[in-house]
């Protein structure tokens, strides 16, 4: 069972566009900062803020050799979110079914025999 | 396309373990606030407050009868965040199968025929 707060930091990490844009590159293979850097319109600062929001949300880890620091993505980082909203829908369905047997009931009514 | 603002609003909606256990409520069956609000140790400001994110989130829709104001979970409002994580993960295995590919070649190397 995933705990609250890593859930919280989870969904907290994917709420920006700029650290989606992030994880959406990385998906292709690791980058070191500079290149991750290079397409964003934005300080230096603030992107590396970007960055250590997503290694503290455990989405992707950061090694540093020499003057090059490299970002990979965290495989299966992402899975709690998603078992999250898979439990979401199993849910909702689960009780879409209910309503519609419900309903089906009431369309039979009681003299489906007659 | 879902678009950026509305992902961030969705996953946003979605950092807080108070709104996630709402929405599990919900996916139950609609509630009123006061029912909604029974479990909860919070002060009712704040818990009303949660209740206008997921409404401006786009998760809930709440609807007034005399003095009873009732939630109700928005059927595939989860959908967009569901997809752009699927996105991520056929990137990723993507890459991965491409990885996978590579290394096979290493393996066999020139001389397979030898």
């Amino acid at each position: 069972m995933t705990n609250n707060s890593e859930l919280d930091a989870l969904f907290q990490s994917l709420a920006d566009p700029t650290r989606r844009a992030i994880l959406a590159r990385l998906a292709h293979g690791s980058a070191s900062v500079t290149d991750l850097f290079a397409p964003f319109d934005m300080a230096l600062p603030s992107f590396l803020q970007h960055l250590r929001k997503l290694e503290d949300g455990g989405l992707i880890e950061t090694t540093k050799q020499g003057r090059v620091r490299t970002c990979t993505l965290r495989v299966g980082a992402l899975a709690p979110a998603r078992g999250w909203m898979e439990e979401q829908r199993l849910l909702w369905e689960g009780r879409h079914d209910r309503l519609e047997d419900y309903l089906a009931t009431l369309l039979q009514g009681p003299d489906t025999d007659g």
